[in-house]
């Protein structure tokens, strides 16, 4: 792994590490919500349906951690914290963003696909 | 969810349970290997290093499923099984490859982050 030769495909690569974070559907939903600016826990919660305070806040940490999301803590009654994108997590806006769109592009074809594939399962052709 | 308002932010909204099979390390892995053309099971675990007999049998038949991956068994001897990317399968290239893209050339400024975190959590600013 000298000389940068970085490779996803091997097992021991660092970047198998970052793929796994940023190739993650809470990921891509957290980036899409702080790409519109800083914003409290509470308020990624709402935006992002149906995550939990637990998923919510271990995929913060983990992108606080690579370096994509900056917490901020303001001294301040009540106490106020703050979650952005920082320069490197904004250029994760836009592949996680194309994600995002295909989704919801084609999700008729892949629902399509899916009746397809379970009503085969249903009746095996022998 | 009429008319087309599909939004994966929304709990409940099926391109939601799309977005949770695209935006996955196997699945980036494995559709950037099946982009250079049809492979046998055996070759895309050699590909994608260290993914288990077991986790690459669910996603080929998840991906098969949702549409994105065929699978053709030729009937000869000894029997062949061939795995490729579907015309829609071929649409998820571009924005994987680019989050694989991501992962490898931002891992330098990733694992500076982590170190800074690492760092700082060991030795916690009073």
């Amino acid at each position: 792994m000298t000389e940068r030769e970085w490779n996803v495909m091997l097992a021991t690569c660092p970047s198998r590490t970052s793929l796994a974070r940023i190739a993650n559907k809470w990921t891509a939903m957290i980036v899409v919500t702080l790409s519109g600016g800083p914003r409290r826990f509470g308020e990624v919660r709402e935006a992002v349906g149906g995550i939990s305070g637990k998923v919510l806040a271990d995929t913060l940490r983990a992108l606080e951690r690579d370096g994509i999301v900056e917490r901020t803590a303001y001294d301040q009654m009540p106490p106020r914290v703050e979650y952005e994108l920082t320069p490197l997590g904004h250029t994760l806006h836009d592949p996680l963003a194309a994600l995002r769109r295909w989704a919801e592009t084609h999700i008729v074809e892949v629902e399509a696909a899916r009746d397809a594939y379970d009503a085969e399962e249903r009746f095996p052709v022998m």
